[in-house]
């Protein structure tokens, strides 16, 4: 009966992978369109997993010694006009407030598409000395980019994110910190916590982004085999900086020039995760990010079901496991269990008059595994094993499903031919920058270069050496 | 020679107390204008501080039951409309984006100036049955009012707060969870946290949210004797579940209106929380919410005196003590002395070789209580009991200056004069509308209506009761 539930309440994501999401979207009461077009409303069961994300990037963020700040949502236009390729990047996207507290505004603001120019203003103001140095800053905030095709989480007109900015006295220590961000915190964060595998490289030139010198990405494959970039940490060499005169006095005594770095990632990361690990029931959320863990769900109303099944809430607590009650005993069985699947959450314990007889109760798992008897005294010990073996497992799959859908092409035809069903790999001497138009006419792109090893290129790799990743992309 | 440098610092909040809340705002770098007019940038010692209040806050507020949502930025003007006062209210302070995309939009979209005309729309989709009521939400976010005299946390076209909306069943249900959010939320954050004494009560008519049909607030003393709105929380009646058609079918089939609630908080604690507590040398953290409770201040470079600073701090941190490590020895000791009490941290740990030859240390109370010398082994039991007292009597020296600048007033001259150096208590029924109108034209306002035991009046109060509170405000 339960699977009858199921085929009627959601598309199946192998039959239309794009309308599977719209409807886990809903479903799963995870976000809806605002009524503006474009915007996005995210609902409290997404939120709470958003702000599980955001502790744990936070967190990282942290220990590399950046601290939190916040710049205003407004900017004067002038300032995006200072850097030439930023406005021109940004020009087509932008929102403009020309109307506020009652009277048309002498000259127009710009609701900010990234901080990027505030960063560079205030950074040259607090910047003087080598001992300012490095400057490591962060923010959490809304950002707007005015989207004609939107889509929820991966495309909106206006979105969550943090954006990272930092000066160096030299290219180096620059490098280095980018460098950092993106493997201890982004990369650390994606697989570690959500359970994605991800490719890190550097943008080719036509990707890059715009006014940096090399952005380096994290890209995932989704479980329709297309790319979804992750977070990028861009380079910016001393374009920024010489556009806002961020400069030091150094240890010798000379006026230097800074180098400046940014870094971002956004809610697109909750796309990702809907659709990396998504499947026929609906989204599977990795255990370490999952709001709820355990649903404890009591499957009578019976006065010793009821009792047991909120104790083990507690217990679970204690144990310090995201346990929840579902006591809906009005609402039938099949019905909570399919929500609950729909949503996600990694475990479901069953708790009944029959299993409670013998000491017992039972553990579903969110990904397929056997039904599993447990022993009351037990339950701690195998959640918490469970969970930790049910994230390994998820990137595990992941894994194989990258590995099995990535192709080796020798040729622009080639690459094309597997960027229909997941990724290509060619070397990017045999493809270059001609063989990157003619993919981007077939709506593919190069998602990354990657060294050999499949690591971030540095200035010692020569690009005669670097592979390629193509595919189509969200 | 400390002395002299304080002196030179900061102008004395006795002699002028705008200028010393500039002065402190730049000079222990919290805060400093956007370039957009009236726009704010938030500087990483304050936003470190505001990130603990907003843990504190939200800590609270899931304790209450409800779950946090994020919506969009830009609102469509007719929304504004739907609730006449609603709109009267926030009409002047509107920005608007009148151009976006690249091209001039058909309807122009406002930046949202509080959420609650979004949530009305939302709650009355999402809302059908009895079964999902209460329905508690709450928002984290930047909002726009377009300020003509802008001052920093204070009163500044962007800033961040959170808002809280809530539907109900009945006037009662909304009443008391209005009320709970009220008392145990921001009072209870106010007071336990960041040790600010406030008053609870209503606001009268003319002081009411646009829309509502009873505001309760928590007002507070500043320094100068002026009072801060620090928290409101608003019952809305069935004003906006009609605008918006926020209805459900009852248990008996009926199809019944919702009452909602909103409520608020924001970055202006932040000026409450400075203004409470600042003195001459700068401002005063409360222990609870202090960043860095203890900076430990290595006096000398020897390698002991660093090694000893070093450990101290990281066994501090193990007992749970957020503690900070100066070792910037090329400075001198009184000037760094002098910053980390214009930054207010509670407590400073001097370590020196002399000290340490005696194996002990030196503790100075940010409050200027006595210099105490401690033996090294007895510091993390000595700390924690001071930050604990510190915090008792942080907030028992602003109850003696309320108390002390708070006069029984028994007219209108009476009042006036009161409000000159701080609050006057007048019986409403004294005072009235005419009364109120009558302080209004000299600046001055009715802050609350208290019972006679200071508590929030409910229905069963009767008005000519009630304790009008009296003063100055920003």
């Amino acid at each position: 009966m339960t699977t009858n539930n199921r085929a009627s309440v959601l598309t199946s994501p192998k039959a239309d992978f794009p309308r599977w999401y719209q409807d886990v979207l809903e479903k799963a009461e995870l976000a809806e369109n605002g009524p503006v077009r474009g915007t996005m409303v995210i609902r409290p069961y997404a939120y709470g997993l958003w702000e599980r994300m955001q502790a744990e990037v936070d967190r990282r963020i942290k220990t590399t010694g950046a601290e939190n700040v916040y710049l205003p949502l407004f900017i004067p236009q002038s300032y995006l006009e200072r850097e030439a390729e930023h406005v021109e990047g940004f020009s087509p996207e932008l929102a403009v407030v020309t109307h506020a507290g009652g009277k048309d505004l002498a000259e127009p603001v710009v609701v900010r598409p990234t901080s990027e120019t505030l960063f560079g203003e205030l950074m040259s103001k607090w910047i003087q000395s080598h001992r300012d140095l490095p400057m490591l800053l962060n923010q959490w905030a809304n950002v707007v980019r005015w989207e004609m095709r939107p889509r929820l989480f991966l495309r909106t007109s206006e979105f969550l994110w943090q954006e990272g900015h930092t000066a160096h006295a030299s290219r180096e220590d620059a490098n280095a910190y980018a460098l950092r961000i993106h493997l201890e915190v982004y990369r650390d964060f994606l697989q570690d916590v959500l359970a994605i595998p991800v490719l890190v490289g550097v943008k080719s030139r036509r990707e890059r982004f715009a006014g940096a010198i090399n952005t380096m990405t994290c890209e995932a494959m989704m479980g329709d085999g297309k790319a979804l970039q992750m977070a990028t940490s861009h380079e910016l060499g001393q374009n920024f900086a010489k556009a806002f005169d961020i400069s030091f006095t150094s240890a010798s005594g000379q006026l230097e020039t800074c180098w400046t770095t940014s870094w971002g990632s956004s809610t697109r990361m909750l796309g990702g995760l809907i659709m990396a690990h998504g499947d026929e029931q609906g989204i599977r959320i990795p255990p370490r990010v999952a709001p709820v863990q355990i649903v404890v769900l009591a499957v009578k109303d019976d006065e010793r079901t009821l009792t047991t099944a909120a104790s083990l809430v507690s217990e679970l607590t204690t144990a310090g496991v995201r346990a929840r009650l579902d006591d809906r005993t009005t609402q039938g069985f099949g019905r909570r269990a399919t929500e609950w699947e729909l949503k996600g959450v990694p475990l479901r314990l069953e708790v009944g008059p029959r299993d409670l007889e013998q000491g017992e109760a039972t553990i579903v798992r969110r990904d397929g595994g056997a039904k599993q008897t447990v022993k009351l005294a037990e339950i701690n010990t195998t959640v918490l094993a469970l969970l930790e073996s049910m994230h390994t497992e998820m990137i595990e799959t992941a894994r194989q499903r990258l590995a099995e859908r990535t192709v080796e092409a020798a040729s622009v035809a080639e690459a094309l031919e597997a960027a229909k069903t997941g990724f290509a790999r060619i070397p990017w001497q045999r493809l270059g920058e001609e063989g990157e138009e003619a993919l981007n006419r077939e709506a593919v792109s190069v998602r990354c270069l990657q060294t050999r090893e499949g690591t971030v290129p540095g200035d010692e790799d020569h690009d005669s050496e670097l592979i390629a990743i193509v595919g189509r992309s969200y």
